[in-house]
């Protein structure tokens, strides 16, 4: 099968996973004889629903957790868009393997595994354990030179993705977070995010680990030579995709698309992992039914992100770390739904009387 | 020792707790050397460092959680305000106990203990086993034909409430949480809201369990009745308490008082939790210090509420239940932040280089 085919069939899977409203009105009816007030649960109660039309069972289950931190680097951090070194992105890769990030300390509490795929960094990391390779390039290259990916990268990006969910779901996997690092790939984002979007550069580019007001300045002509310079098509995600997004981005793409087809329910991060759902969004316009949106991070491009995707956030913490971070609490809160419609009492079975009017 | 003397000792307690500014710098500066961009894990953050505030201590421990439920009757629940009838409330309190409602489930999930108070249930609970029985009133009198306590049984109420904090910090209590139950107590919260936030009984009182638009207008001329005919004084929030309030509203001002004293961080839940804060805040307004709001609920009133308080809520999922359910969602997010602060690694210890600027 080429690899054209496989995105088409993956998509095609995705349109054709229904959402069940049989499932639907049962999930509901369940949630209204529990002893409260209907709807009182507010967002919880919305969770629980959402979870079982994406499984397609009216008993979802999220007991096989994982998050994956998709790697890579950008040929743009030349041009001094981030506040750390090109270096901190494999310095961080083992950071995660050592479980010494925040990332790892987060997903504990949430139950989850810990997954780090080397996307695309700029190290070789021959030998090293625990560490998915599917290294589709050596850093991508300087966007405001040239495009970051040939076509051919950013088809393997995608494809890559999808076969890493095929591979989890044969693990049992039931739920998916997903993040990223990479030094530079707030600049890539932004560009990825004005464009489909369809807004300027200044509108969405934010600070991203921290640099100051010159720094974002030069950062949005950054983003603003790079679209210019390759021009990418808008109606061509995969046109994006090569000239303006990276590795991370591109499987993290690719990996909603799998899960999605697969009826894993999965949720995206920040802006980063964001802009890898506004391309596989782009791809298969049905692919918001299965993706759940964690926070609203600090970056300004995010929020217009959301909006493009039809997700309401679960959480707005103030959170621009990355790695999946945010994905890791609204886990959380999908054990708190999940707990209270499976063990909360019915009016009969309390004996409460139910609302009079 | 008169009842009066206990609550001033209780205040002078709180107002000499002071907030440690070198215990402030010593967990700033611990979190700016994690491997993360300084500040980037946003209110997590913050939440450590109030907890380590509260506790006094750069090593904050929350591994002892309860939550505690206090239960009430209120006598204007005969208006017809309610969209529930009376007997609700001990049927509830038997479904707490059965381990059957909300709050059960969700602490589960918090790894906290529910912790249920009959602060003046309209209902005979001798012999039931797990209550904690702290009985003021057998239901409050209906507050638009008298007040709805006495001015002793106000008192007694926030007595008890800062006893049962005492009774738990010798169990090593190391946060709490407060919760609610009590058919027709959100009329008596709006009313306490209208007078200490000074505001119209029109702005400040919602649907509580789900009532329509009609008794929705009902209800606020009966928050607006009771005030005329009590005439409560705004400068005296025990006054205010007896003649507008309940007793699980006092119970709770209790409670928050005496936590703060002893240095529990304590978390309110929604409208009628936060209006037991109100008092408390009334009585002694270096309470916030100590407190935490959850989340903001879908009552009207409860955003005016926490800018009195001067607290932001932590999360906003539409819940509109009470019970405490706010805060068991609250302590998982303390829980992930204080994991963070604990596990992650240095940039040192992983040799992650530093931001350049």
């Amino acid at each position: 099968m080429t690899k054209e085919r496989k995105i088409n069939m993956t998509i095609e899977k995705i349109e054709n996973n229904s959402l069940s409203p049989i499932v639907r009105d049962a999930v509901q009816k369940r949630l209204d004889m529990l002893t409260k007030p209907q709807g009182s649960l507010g967002v919880l109660e919305e969770l629980v629903i959402r979870l079982a039309l994406i499984q397609d069972s009216v008993t979802p289950v999220i007991n096989k957790k994982y998050v994956f931190v998709f790697a890579a680097d950008h040929g743009v951090a030349k041009e001094g868009v981030s506040a750390y070194p090109q270096e901190v992105t494999a310095q961080m890769v083992y950071n995660f393997l050592a479980g010494g990030a925040a990332i790892n300390a987060l997903s504990k509490r949430a139950g989850a595994e810990v997954v780090v795929v080397d996307a695309g960094v700029a190290h070789d990391f021959s030998g090293c354990k625990g560490l998915i390779d599917q290294k589709v390039v050596y850093g991508s290259h300087n966007m405001t030179e040239s495009p970051a990916m040939s076509r051919e990268e950013a088809i393997k990006c995608i494809v890559s993705g999808i076969e890493l969910a095929e591979e989890y779901e044969k693990k049992g996997i039931n739920l998916a977070g997903v993040g990223e690092m990479g030094i530079a790939n707030t600049t890539a984002a932004s560009a990825v995010t004005a464009i489909l979007c369809k807004l300027s550069p200044t509108v969405v580019t934010g600070k991203g680990t921290g640099i100051d007001e010159n720094r974002l300045e030069k950062k949005v002509n950054i983003v603003k030579k790079a679209i210019e310079i390759n021009a990418p098509d808008v109606n061509d995600p995969l046109d994006v995709l090569s000239k303006v997004g990276g590795a991370e981005i591109g499987q993290i793409a690719g990996f909603l698309l799998g899960c999605a087809a697969l009826r894993i329910p999965v949720i995206t991060d920040g802006f980063i992992a964001t802009s890898g759902a506004l391309i596989a969004q782009a791809l298969c316009p049905a692919l918001s039914d299965f993706l759940f949106a964690s926070h609203v991070s600090q970056e300004p491009g995010h929020i217009y992100q959301l909006k493009k995707l039809g997700l309401s956030p679960l959480f707005d913490l103030g959170l621009r770390l990355g790695e999946g971070t945010g994905t890791t609490i609204a886990m959380q809160l999908m054990d708190s739904a999940l707990e209270a419609y499976y063990n909360m009492a019915s009016f009969q079975q309390a004996g409460v009387s139910e609302k009079e009017e």
